[in-house]
């Protein structure tokens, strides 16, 4: 899902997120060679753990930041580090379906012997090592996640891309071994292609940097100053006397205000069925509400099979199941649009009459 | 090597090369979903054919252009789109010794089934097909290069990161299926991660495009767009009145200076030796002269078999020839440092005696 919805936000804000790079600065490969994650900007580090604290989502204490080209990249590297060197075979990653689409073709795209997909994480069964990916909120249901195999010898990854206060309510902060976070998601900046990493042990934190060292020596400097900024911003709003203005509150209007537009139309077509919510206390917002994920994940109801091939007969395009490892009965559409393609997209959604 | 050496150049440029980035720009995944390389800016798309046409170093017609998150990136791109999909076995990558001593690095990284490392182009005689990694100017060595495998089903990849006129002169338009360049050893911008390829078959571009947007979801919008700036100002300043100012006379005149230097300490100290390059004609600098690498690339004399600890023990770091595939008597070293670090190092070496 393109996240074009928050340039409003950010056009609205005008002068406060713009950045300057004169042509001499940010030239190195490096940002601070006395660091862990060596082309770390220093003021990007301060800015994640910065915003972390204000939104209360995750603990940063004890942790190691590796700043990655997205979430995507550092996906990548957490397999590399995580997998035996020794084995023989690949070790197995897995995740409960409905799963990120891009997971299998990921993992899979260069058949290495390190890693292989190994499918649903709720059918799998082999013995020993393997690595599971905890997608939470869930890509594409929206769901909260734990771990679903059972096993002694698994390794977690937690996405987190969505566990920010426009999307569902933050009940703690998260505190697991390897999480990962995006810019893309959570501030709406997807063409910056920056995410970080929070990692307990010291050894994976290094061997994810080694990865991104050999992959792509480095990330943008400029994306990451330019995410400082926006995420310096962020945290400046939220805790400032414009508390009401702050980027979480607009965006949590938004998307509060769009599923609320996407239930009404659901019930007004009656060919479709879309999932409830429990709500919860957030702590940030200080209020109680249900989810409100960055997707919407329906199931065409009746006989219709393929609800992809359908929808894009009535002009709406959307993911099936099947690329999420579920049924073609399911299908995924982005929340997060610019304002006028979502109400498209409802109206006709809502037109829709078997 | 570290291209610091360039920031008094751009220093000295002052505001003519700054970029400005409002908040609300380049947030989509998308630069321009009409391109086969959706995520390549349009305006950095058109400052490199104009560079590639002002300098006159590579062919641009017919070719596609894909952006990278620097070259490296690009190089797994390709490795990515020319491995034969259905082979049971992973093809041979080769690069005639001394080769660029991250190549079998990122070959091997993933332990792929699709591709693996086979070491010296010169001693590679498998039969079928086979990727040849074709550096020219040569890193680390600085000579000029062709391939060297006689195989009759062989695909070449060139990587022409220094093939640039304040390295070598540059005698035609290079003509390739497959090109590499990158913003770090030309212009000096390494913290970017900017690189691009022209490619000739439209296929190879378009699986080049999908491993990038696999991999990384594409590349920072930020650094293309600042990128993009840092080639106008070159082509403007090439063709304008203050042409003697230009970033390559700036940038020749200090590798001049330093090759000179370093030759003179070469003499000096008696030790070591550099090889010597024939002079050409540069069509762009319209001057004969003498290929005056990145890199030196330099051999220890007499008795002493690991040139790399010997001069760790004066206080030179380099990297030793066996990461090249060759002999340890070998080593190289960066000649693009800042001024004083330069300094320092031919001071050093100069005093070096048996």
């Amino acid at each position: 899902g393109d996240p074009t919805m928050y340039e409003s936000y950010w056009q609205k804000k005008g002068d406060e997120t713009t950045v300057v790079i004169p042509g001499w600065q940010f030239m190195s490969y490096f940002s601070d060679a006395t660091r862990l994650c060596w082309f770390l900007e220093p003021e990007f580090a301060k800015q994640i753990v910065r915003l972390h604290n204000v939104v209360g989502n995750a603990v940063t204490e004890n942790r190691h930041i590796v700043v990655g080209t997205g979430s995507t990249q550092l996906f990548q590297a957490a397999l590399y580090a995580l997998s035996p060197c020794a084995e023989a075979e690949p070790i197995s990653v897995v995740s409960a379906a409905p799963y990120y689409s891009s997971y299998p073709l990921i993992t899979d795209c260069l058949k290495s012997r390190l890693y292989k997909w190994a499918g649903d994480a709720r059918s799998f069964s082999k013995n020993g090592p393997y690595i599971e990916l905890v997608t939470s909120p869930n890509n594409p249901d929206g769901f909260a996640r734990r771990s679903v195999v059972n096993g002694s010898e698994g390794i977690l990854i937690h996405d987190l891309a969505y566990y920010w206060p426009q999307y569902t309510p933050i009940s703690s902060p998260a505190n697991y071994d390897l999480m990962l976070f995006t810019v893309s998601k959570s501030t709406g900046h997807a063409g910056m292609r920056i995410g970080w990493a929070l990692v307990k042990d010291e050894d994976v934190a290094r061997k994810m940097t080694k990865y991104i060292e050999i992959n792509t020596i480095g990330v943008s400097k400029d994306s990451q100053v330019r995410a400082a900024k926006v995420l310096k911003v962020i945290s400046d709003n939220s805790e400032g006397p414009n508390e009401g203005d702050s980027f979480f509150e607009f965006s949590y209007r938004v998307m509060a205000k769009r599923w609320k537009q996407l239930r009404e139309a659901v019930q007004q077509s009656g060919l479709f069925s879309v999932s409830d919510f429990p709500p919860q206390l957030c702590m940030f917002l200080n209020r109680v509400f249900e989810p409100q994920p960055a997707f919407a994940w329906i199931k065409c109801e009746g006989d219709i099979e393929d609800c992809e091939s359908f929808l894009r007969g009535k002009k709406i395009l959307t993911r099936g199941g099947k690329h999420f490892g579920v049924s073609p009965k399911y299908v995924r559409i982005s929340m997060l649009d610019r304002d006028k393609n979502y109400e498209t997209f409802v109206r006709r959604l809502s037109t829709i009459r078997s």
